[in-house]
């Protein structure tokens, strides 16, 4: 049975490919590979693909090697399967070839440098002399934009990833350590039924909440300080993203100030945001007012991302590089506050720009009113 | 303090880099960042680094965001740490200029056409005009060969593991699924201290032990069918990788057949494998052995890999691209056959390769006598 939603996304991408004058495409980026096409492999390591797809006018293929065969005609329905028998690079051109394939779009930001060389050196000994060109973002582009079966699928994920954290938030004492909580949170997610976590959990207490990046340590969990979750799941593919600062008891008034601007900020950049205004904005709405109550050079990081296949896709949300927002994407809204030493403050929401405005996708309106 | 191992690295690179007449290093690649400057980080996504290395005669740096500085400045206690202010490809052309470097080394089989496309253009506006050239797998290739400290974790990796497995199956029972017990195996590893997972573990019972890449799956154990293991964990950065066919019921004359096959081909490898012998005859002396017992269509992988900071590294034992084997590389011994729709049997141990030949890390002597 043909799969509708893969087939409708495959029929955009070939509109774009043929008004970009190419008429192949080489997709080797995990997500992008499942996107169009179902099928679930991640790839084991880096340097180790589980498999590509290629799309020409008038054929669908995924290649792939002998262990994945099964799984990828099982998933993979649009798509006829071809199974290396010796090398990717050696069988590459012969394939393109028999698509006829004269334009090959490659993902630039996923194609390694040394593989490149090889199969443009294949491709150009064909008689047609195959020429690559990037696809500059294009799949992850289509991405961007939701359809309703993800929105549903993101919602799911963000919903199942609230209620697992309100349950760990609720178990919380003073004495457990960062790596049981966070070991916690995997089990519940596991038990839950995700695929497993969208991303290396962060439990971090007291001064480790002042690294965003926090690896969770054997840190004893005390009164009054601040504990930042930065947690998601993988649900179905689709990722979950949230933040959330916890106290064990009333914190002193230097880090109630920092969790009402932080909080304010969040607000401030969920007020404005909606279809059709640019993500500079967004971002200058919260980090105005971080700037304003003289916390602005201990909010390094951007405001937010896209979330979606990968925990974090377009489009960005930062000071730089400005794009228009438009209705149907999921991004997450996390201002956050670091001081080195003392620790930090982050509250991040997962939403969907819906016409009006965001509707909040991490469900959990408990924050503090401090 | 410095670390003197990590600085004994740094002078093997710099001679080798000399010998190639290349007088800068760029170095992405997680493991190989971490084998030269201890520092721990993981990527976060295949796109978004968390720091790279560039090494050239005079200095050291360690390129990084503000998500990692101070990570970075605890663990890589050799190198000079430099946070990004903006982003990578605007800054680095005048960080390679300010250490001199005429010619940069880079890892092609890492470095996304994008970027070096991007970062060649800068670099060649310097006054200088630096040239990019391949590493070729300089680093890889000296992380074949361990050092005593490596030897240590990784056999401390492989020997947990070894217990973690011994102990899940000595739990097992009809009606488990395959999904509780590769969960049961990641509860225990978090428990005893390991990092992670080296890889998504592989339970995989009955036809599903036939996909030697298998997901586990809600189906539940049953007697007289093999139950695959392929299991490894990240310990200190060290990968173990293992595997173990399991039976809850004496099988069938057929798959008594194959765990035989496969176990006569397994110790014939261990038999031939030494310093000074190649890859290629280490592979076929299991192969030969499977195939001339009628089973040579159903191993299709390769017979092993090396194993360290990466799970899949070099040497690979297959049939192609013979190398000689060296002292203290450490690699798997993997043979496997896998009747498509009925099941599978993998045995796979962990070995160093000792000047006499080989010895096992993977302790667990416990094998079918059938």
């Amino acid at each position: 049975m043909k799969n509708t939603v893969h087939l409708r996304r495959i029929e955009t991408l070939k509109k774009k490919l043929h008004d970009m004058a190419v008429d192949g495409a080489w997709i080797i980026r995990p997500e992008n590979r499942r996107y169009l096409s179902g099928f679930k492999a991640e790839d084991l390591q880096l340097n180790e693909s589980s498999g590509s797809l290629l799309i020409s006018r008038k054929a669908c293929l995924l290649i792939t090697d002998s262990r994945y065969t099964a799984e990828a005609a099982k998933e993979a329905r649009d798509f006829e399967i071809y199974t290396l028998k010796k090398d990717l690079a050696e069988e590459f051109p012969s394939l393109v070839d028999g698509l006829g394939i004269k334009v090959l779009g490659f993902e630039e930001d996923f194609l390694v440098w040394g593989l490149h060389q090889k199969l443009n050196k294949g491709l150009k000994k064909l008689p047609g002399k195959v020429r690559l060109t990037p696809l500059k973002g294009l799949v992850e582009g289509m991405r961007e934009v939701k359809d309703q079966s993800e929105i549903k699928a993101l919602a799911a994920s963000a919903r199942l990833m609230d209620s697992i954290l309100a349950k760990v938030i609720d178990e919380l004492e003073p004495g457990l350590t960062e790596k049981q909580v966070a070991w916690r949170i995997e089990e519940l997610a596991r038990e839950a039924g995700a695929e497993g976590m969208a991303f290396p959990s962060i439990v971090a207490s007291g001064p480790n909440s002042a690294l965003p990046h926090a690896v969770p340590t054997k840190r004893r969990l005390r009164r009054k300080e601040p504990i930042v979750f930065d947690v998601g799941i993988n649900l179905k593919g689709y990722r979950s993203d949230m933040t959330r600062t916890v106290f064990l008891d009333t914190p002193g008034p230097s880090f109630r100030k920092i969790y009402r601007t932080v909080r304010e900020a969040q607000l401030a950049a969920l007020e404005v945001i909606k279809p059709g205004i640019n993500t500079a904005e967004v971002d200058a709405a919260a980090r105005n007012l971080i700037r304003e109550s003289g916390f602005g050079e201990y909010f390094g990081h951007a405001l937010g991302h896209g979330v979606g296949l990968a925990t974090h896709e377009g489009p960005r949300l930062s000071p730089r590089n400005p794009v228009v927002l438009k209705e149907n994407m999921v991004v997450t809204v996390e201002p956050g506050i670091y001081i080195p030493g003392k620790g930090g403050v982050r509250l991040e929401e997962m939403v969907v720009l819906r016409k009006n405005g965001p509707r909040i996708l991490t469900g959990d309106p408990h924050f503090y009113d401090f």
